[in-house]
Order: C-alpha cells, then structure tokens, then sequence
C-alpha cells in the first residue's frame, strides 16, 4: 500500500506531454515520487505510466506534500484557494483550446462569437451612452479582460513552467515567490479580483483625494500639440524585435519551453524571454499603466501539439507585434519596468529589478499622480464630454473591427477551403477532357490537347494560389485587426476609471455638505479629473495617430498582395490562352 | 344548365397566358365556345375568367366537342389516344418545366444528373464494348433520346400553335395534316416509337439487302482525305443568322407567338421561321440523316414567364447554334430540305417543298445507299474495330463533356451565389469602419477614411464583376459543351446502327446455310457494311475537325474573358491601393 494512492480530481493529460489521465477515485502506483516540479509519476492499473499533479493525488501519509487541498473545480469548493484559480481552468479552458489546437486561427472566430462574454457588454449602457452612472465599472473586474487574459493554465507548457519556478524560486529566495507562489507550491497568478491592488479597495478617489503628490518620483508630462494634449515623444523610436524562438527542457528532459531572443534597437543586445516573462511584464504594465493606458493583452495562450512550427510562429510574430506597440507607447516604452525587460544585463539584475518593479506602489488610478499636463485645468462639463466621446468612439470601432473579423473569417474559409477545391475540379475537368481527345487517334490533335492540358494545369496552380493567399494578406488584415480588439477591448475599464472619477467630482458639493471632503478637497478633485481627462485625450490622441498609420499600412500591404494575386491570376491565364489556336 | 360544364381533368393555367386553373369535377360556366384552336373560355365559381382546352371539359349536349375522350394521364387510361400522348406532358412535363423556369441554366444540371435515363444508359454494355451483340439496339428507341427531345407539349406556348396549325391545316388541306394531325385535331408530333419509318420494322439489313439502289437519286459521295474518309465539303461554307424576334398574335390576340428572321449569307434574304419549323426541319433531318449523321436536338423547349426576355434571347442563341451546325455539316447542308427551309421564296414554295419533304422515302438507313465512298471496300473486322474504337471515344467524351458541365454549373453558382456575397460584406465592413473613424474628431482622419471608403467601393465593384462575370466567359464554355452533350447522346443511336448491320454481316454464313439469302446477298452485305464504315468514320472525322475547332475557339474566348476579368480587379485594386499612405 505504501506505493499506492487515491486520485482526488479528475486529470486530461496533454497528449505527447508524458502526462497520465486520471479520474477521481481512481488507484493509482506511485512510480516516482522525486520529479519535482510539482509532479509525480504514476501507473494506472492499466499499466500505463505518467506525470500527474501531485495535488490531484491523496500521496500516502509522511509523504512531503499536503494531502488534501481544495477541490480543483470552484463549483465544489466555496473557498476558492489559489490552487482553485488554476485548476478550474487546466480542466476545461485547456481541453476546450485543445480541440481547437489545429487552427491557430480560430481565437478570432471565439473571441468575435463571444459578445455576451466581452467587456462592452458587461459594462452596463448607461456608462457607456453617459446617461446614467455606473457606481462601480470595476465590479465586473474579474470578467472584463476576457480577451486580456485567458485565465492561468491555458497552456499546461507554460502553467508547468510556473511550477517549476515557484519551486525554484522559493529555493533562491526571489521576491516573486512571495507574491506569486503559495504555501503548498502549487499557485498561479494572483487573483483577477486584485488585478489593481491600489484601486479596488477604494476607487478613484485614492487619487482624488490623495493628500500629497509623492515625492520625487518620475514625471510624465502632457503637451498641447496640433491635435490637442500628446504625450511627450521621445526623439528616437524605440524599437524591438523578438527572433530566435529555442526549446529549452527541464525536469530530465520530460518538459519543454520556448525562449526568444528580445533584441532592442537602442543596445541592438539580445536578451532571453519566455512566454511567461512577457506574461509577467504584461501584469506589471497593467498595474501600473492600466487606469490611464490600455495595456493589450498578451497573444493568447494555446496548447502546443501537432501543429508547433506554426504554433511558435504564430506566437512569436504576435508578440512582436505586442512588443513593438507597447515599445511605440512613449509612456510604457519609458517605464523602468519595460526597460529592464529590453535591456538587463544579467540574471542578478534581472531578477533585482524584477523585486523593484513587483514592489512598486505607483500603481492603478496613482499613475496619475504623475501626471502633470502644461496646460489649464479642464471644465468637469468637458471632461465629461470628452469621456462619452471616446466611449462612443470606441465601442463603435469595436462593433465594426469585430465585424470585419467576422468577414474576414468566412473569406479565409471559403478561400483555403471550397474555392480551390472547385478550381482544382476546374482543372482536372480540362485535363480529362484532354486526355479524352487525345484517344480519338485523329491527326493534329496535339495542340489542343497540350493547350488543355495546359489550360488544366492553369487552373489547379490558381487553385494552389487562392489557398495560399490569405496567409500573404488577409493573414495582416485580420491580425491588425484582432490587435485592435485586444486593444479596444481594454478601453471600457480605462473609460470606466474616468467615468467614477467624473461622478466622485460631481458628488463634490454633496460630499462638503455631508463633511466628508473639505471645500479644498472638492477644488483638487476637479483639478485632478481635469489631468485625468488630458491623459485620457493624449492616449485617445495617441490611439488615433497609430490607429490612422496602422490601417493605412495594413491596407496598403493587404490591397497590395491583391493586387499581385490578381495579376499572377491573369499572367497565368494569358499563357495558358496563348496556347490555343483557331488558325 | 347550358351555359355551365363539368371540368374531366385537371388543368393548371400558365401565367400571363390568359389560361384557367381548373380541377376535375369542378362546374364552370362557358362564357366563350368560339374562341377557337382546340379552347373554350370559361369563368370559374370565383368569377375568374380564362381559356381552358375543350377537351378537358365536358360540354353540354350538342356542342361540336367530343364530350368523352380519354383522360389525359396515361396511367388512366390503357388505350392511348394521340390526345393522351399530349396531355401527360402538359400536365407534368410543363409543370416541372414552369418550376425552374426563372433559371435558363437549369437544364445543364438536370441532364447531367439524369444519368440513368441517358442513351449510354439505356443501350446494353455489350453494344459498347462489342463483346457482346445487342439484338436489337433499337428496341429503347422511345427513350433513347432524352435530350433530343423533351416530349410534346413541353411549351404551352408551342403547343397552342400547333393546335392552331392542325386546324388551319386541315382547313388548307395541308399534308403535314395527315402525319401530324389526328381525328380530334388535338393530336402532336408522331410517336417517338415511329421516328425512323423505315427502319423499326426492319433493321439495317433494309439497305444491306435491298435490291437494287433507287434510280436517279442525289449522290453523297466520300473521299481520301488526309486524315481518312472525309464527306465533300462545299467551296463556299454555308452559314446563316438567326435573329430579329418578333412576337406575333393569334385566337384575337389572345394566344402568341415568336417568329425569328432566318437570313442565308447565300440569299441574304431573310425568311420567318416560327420554333415549330425548326423541330420540323429537326424531325425531317432525323428522319433522313439520324442513321448516319448525329442530328443534334433543338434547344429545349421551356415555359415562358416572367423572364421571356432572356428566354427568348436564350433561345435564339441556342437556335443559331442549332442552325450553324447544321450549316457547317456538307451532308446536312446541302440537303434539298434544309434548302428549302433557308431559301423558301414564298408560302406557296414553303408549303410545296414542305409536302415533298413529308414524302421523302430516303429515310432511316436508306441514306446509306446515297452514299459513295471513292475507296476500295473495307473487311469487316476494321469496319467493327472503327466502330468500336467511335463507340469508347463518344463514350469517353460524353463523360468529360458532362462532369465538365457538372463543375461548371457549381462553379457558375458560387460566381452568382455566395462569393459576390462575401465580397459585398468585405466591401460593406471597409466602409463601416471607416464611418467609424469619420466619427473620431480626430484631425487628418480625411486620407484613411476616403481610401477605406474607397477601397470599400471597389469590393462591392468586384462583388458584382463576380456575379456577372459567368455570362460573360463561363456561359459560353457550357453552352458549347452542352451543344456536344446534345451531339453525343447521339452516338449511341447512330453507332447502334453500324453494330447491328455489322451483326448481320457476321450472321452471313449461316443465312446463306438456311437459304434465307443468296451467296451474292452476303457479298452484298460485306460491301454496304463497307459504304456504312465510310460515312461513319466520314462523320467522325468531321466530328473531330469541328470539335477541335469549337474547343480552341471557345477556350480561347473563356481564357481572354477571364484574363480580362482578373485585369480589370487588379487595376480597380491598384487604384483603391494608391490613395493609402504612410508618410
């Protein structure tokens, strides 16, 4: 009995992970009990062997691990642990993302089909139309990144990862262990419900009302440019590319991960990153950017499998694309958590600046306090106004994004799937004619039987061309396009910070009578909501001026490869004409 | 009680024909007996007024109309009568017809589907292949030619003339009245078991055996050519022009009809042709040539309706087809009966030439002793190797021809279908988006918004250079292969002639052991089998001159189209690319 154990939760291995599927209730032979990492071997009584979570199974007594912990589906246990947070997922995200693991493409077919699930919707319409407030847009907080982030143990490459570094950082005392990791080694992420630490417990008015701007901190200034209130630019374009995709293994060669070089344009000096660190940097951007700035979710996890070339491929160019519009955001490109990322020298100081920056207090609605914008103080009617505006704006392109990528999703099916079989039918009908003629044993039939042959040909190799071409062009629409939803979809919670500060403002008078703010306070408020609102207008500023370049280049490109595609198109068919004859 | 009547049949109106809907055992009131050609008007018990036949009514005592005839559905009635012949059609026939009438098109997919009723369906395999021999391949003479003709009364319009015609007919003492008309003047074409006179009671071993070759008669004659047995062939090609269709009235406007201009570049002179001379002329040249010569049915009869516009365009089209063939054949063409029906001076030489046409006695397989081959006789093993070898290419081609005109209908209803559709969405949501961005406030939007407005334009544009693309290049593609579909299903009539006389010239031997005929019968025999080897492998090499002709030219036009169709998306792209901009 002393190598035997009870399975407490349901377990779907990753096929060609060396995992075990495991059903709860099931006895099962500790085969090793040392993989690490926190994993354990184990033999059904079929004789199969595998890698099981060591938390889905009762280990007999004295073994090092806690034998009984929250059952892994929310649904079962009412306190939700950490270990709650990444179970649920791994066993239905995961296995829902798994059928889907053949088509890298299909994130844009769930994400656009999904509305009752996506922030617009979630948020309720008054706050978006202006006519009557919300009290609290950030209740909703743990469903309003759905395309952010698609919950912790997507991808059990990458969640296996996080254990192992829970472990392993544990052991080198990192800092990140202690917000990141939990007592039994088995955490993820921290909760959603505390995504903004600084604000949820009290809203906007921790800024409001702070009582003195911090001390000496970095100052990010607003200008009056042509277009209204920008950002301050910096003279140089940063930069970045992320190359080299490698695969790394651990745990004796049983678990595998992808490192990228990450190579800035301002010290042109690779650095490595794994999935997760951009995961990490992500999360650090959000804290601190997010109620000003909408900081794109990262490319959504996904399951390795079959596919994995593409996979890697696929993800490596979306987080380039990722990388290069937070390095093109002047605010989030300056940042000392962003510039650690691009340009640590070494894994001290690395993992120095990762304590730094996990620790840093200059998070949610305070990033304004640092704000300062060269310009008059705003009107509250205005900031208003300006605020309903952008609301308006952006859930419009929204609707219309999210409807080209539903087009754009039918063409790339019709055009990789029954177009071109019935071009290749096209082609073949032609040719089996030809063949045809040729039997007729009638003199000179040759040169229209090479003519048809060739005809045929024409049309199979169109057929080859219309299933290759939306990867050459509707591939850039369609991502540019999905980039923006991400984008678009981080701006009902950046718009909901300005509305409850708008609404805190208009509570002035109330508040002063009630004694709950002096008159003084109700003066900083509005002059606080007036920074607020130029924030908002330079980053709206800045949306529109990538957005207009993004469009046009994408369009460019896209009606570009068009172009080609419909010129190749009647080359071809030209020669192919120029063959028959009536002479 | 006079003026009221019993409906015996069922009768479904044609739209826009001044017709009535009735059903057995209904009681109409006659409003008009007189009107004439076979109809009586008659007013329902909802007041609704229209023409029905008056065979379908049992008139009060005394009318001139036979008040019993045999009920118009076969099934009903064992005793066929020619007018039972007429009325399943109109009841069946015309009904499905009027179903698909809104679609010209529709008859490619409906012949190409109906494979078990096709000829090479219908004559044994044996016959095929020559394995085995068909006794007598002309016992499925009735079904044998699907295509070729579609049964009488397929056209309400057309069978109204004729009813008219049978009248007049009678009245002028026309001949055609004692083949064609019948004791109730509601009867139509001749029976399909009939169409070869001379040859259903007998077989081929009519010509093979007759006595001596009548006197006096035209002569075809064969000669080497360079690609074997070729007809003689005319200096100048005869050819004519099928157009100016012209609606005409009869029965007081209340019944109509189409008469087209048929003009000879011999005469120059244009001569009127109504739809029934043509399937005259076909009938005459089936009749005379069909054992030699593959004559290739009319365009199929149809219901007219909303579209008549189109369908009488269509069928023009079709006609000249028809009519072109014919002409280019030096056999066909230069017969005293297609002569006639192209030079006819004036009514009085039509309707003489007409009646000598009727009496023609050189029908069936007596062409074959018209016939002069400028060669020395052929042993019958090649005469049945080169029918073989005719049998397995039409065979071959056939089912290129229709798996062609399968693709092709498919494709001809993605190009009208769902492909413009989406094209039209993908137009739709460039300029969603960019009324989107129209709404920003953002300055300098102008450039993206116009060229995305643009660019949207121009794939509506395409959506419909997609849609009416097919007309323009994929329509004549089908209409040629369905003119050789139509010639094809012709082969299997015409060879089976070749294989049964080749069956009889085996069978020699023995009919000379059982005196059934002379020594000098069988040498008889082997030497018009011979005569009959020419002409077919004349037919065929005129066969295979012509389809290479038709095959480049068509070829050719579909692939300019085409070229022409991806140029101009090319240019209009190249154009909606050039108002993008970076800069």
């Amino acid at each position: 009995m002393a190598n035997t154990a009870q399975v407490l939760y349901d377990f779907t291995a990753e096929p060609g992970n060396n995992e075990l599927t495991v059903r709860e209730g099931e006895t099962v032979t500790i085969t090793n009990q040392g993989v690490g990492g926190g994993w354990i071997e184990a033999q059904n009584s079929r004789g199969e062997v595998g890698l099981v979570p060591e938390d889905y199974i009762e280990l007999p007594g004295g073994g090092g691990n806690v034998g009984h912990v929250a059952a892994p589906v929310a649904a079962h246990a009412p306190d939700l642990s950490f270990f709650d947070a990444f179970a649920a997922p791994a066993n239905n995200t995961t296995q829902n993302q798994a059928s889907n693991g053949k088509d890298p493409w299909s994130v844009w077919n769930q994400d656009t089909t999904g509305g009752s699930s996506n922030n617009w919707a979630a948020q309720p319409e008054g706050t978006i139309t202006g006519k009557s407030a919300a009290p609290d847009p950030w209740g909703s907080t743990a469903q309003s990144h759905p395309q952010a982030y698609q919950g912790p143990g997507a991808e059990e490459d990458e969640w296996d990862d996080e254990w192992d570094d829970v472990k392993s950082n544990s052991e080198s005392g990192d800092g990140g262990a202690i917000q990141r990791g939990g007592a039994t080694g088995s955490s993820m992420k921290i909760s959603l419900n505390n995504r903004f630490p600084g604000f949820s417990k009290s809203g906007p008015e921790l800024f409001l009302l702070c009582k003195q701007p911090p001390k000496g901190k970095e100052k990010i200034t607003i200008y009056m440019g042509e277009v209204g209130p920008v950002w301050s630019y910096p003279e140089a374009q940063l930069d970045c590319v992320v190359a080299d995709p490698k695969k790394g293994t651990k745990m004796y060669g049983l678990k595998s991960y992808i490192e990228y070089h990450v190579i800035p344009n301002t010290t042109n000096r690779p650095v490595n990153h794994r999935y997760k660190h951009f995961d990490w940097l992500y999360e650090r951007l959000l804290d601190k950017f997010g109620s000003a700035i909408p900081i794109p979710s990262l490319p959504d996890k996904q399951v390795t499998g079959r596919f994995e070339e593409e996979f890697i491929k696929m993800r490596m160019e979306r987080l380039q694309g990722w990388m290069t519009r937070m390095c093109r955001h002047p605010v989030v490109s300056n940042s000392d958590v962003f510039q650690l990322f691009l340009t640590y020298k070494d894994e001290k100081d690395w993992k120095t600046g990762k304590r730094k920056a996990e620790k840093d207090e200059d998070v949610g609605v305070m990033i304004f306090s640092s704000i300062e914008p060269e310009a008059p103080d705003l009107d509250p009617i205005e900031v208003e106004q300006k605020c309903d505006q952008f609301s308006r704006f952006t859930k419009a392109m929204d609707d219309g994004v999210k409807d080209l990528l539903t087009v754009g999703q039918e063409h790339w099916k019709r055009c990789t799937g029954p177009l071109p079989k019935e071009y290749q039918r096209i082609g073949k009908a032609f040719q089996n004619l030809s063949s045809v003629f040729t039997s007729s044993g009638y003199q000179g039939e040759a040169t229209l039987t090479d003519a048809m042959t060739s005809a045929g040909k024409t049309y199979e190799e169109i057929a080859q061309m219309v299933a290759e071409q939306p990867r050459k062009d509707l591939h850039f629409l369609m991502e540019n396009n999905n980039e923006y939803k991400g984008l678009l979809g981080c701006f009902p919670d950046t718009i909901g910070v300005h509305k409850a500060a708008i609404e805190k403002v208009k509570e002035g008078d109330r508040l002063v009578a009630a004694s709950k703010i002096t008159p003084q306070d109700k003066v900083t408020m509005a002059k606080r909501v007036s920074t607020m609102s130029y924030a908002l207008q330079a980053e709206m500023n800045h949306f529109h001026s990538n957005r207009i370049y993004d469009y046009n280049r994408v369009m460019q490109l896209y009606l570009e490869e068009q172009v080609k595609f419909y010129e190749t198109i009647a080359e071809k068919l030209k020669q192919a004409h120029s063959q028959f004859t009536t002479m």
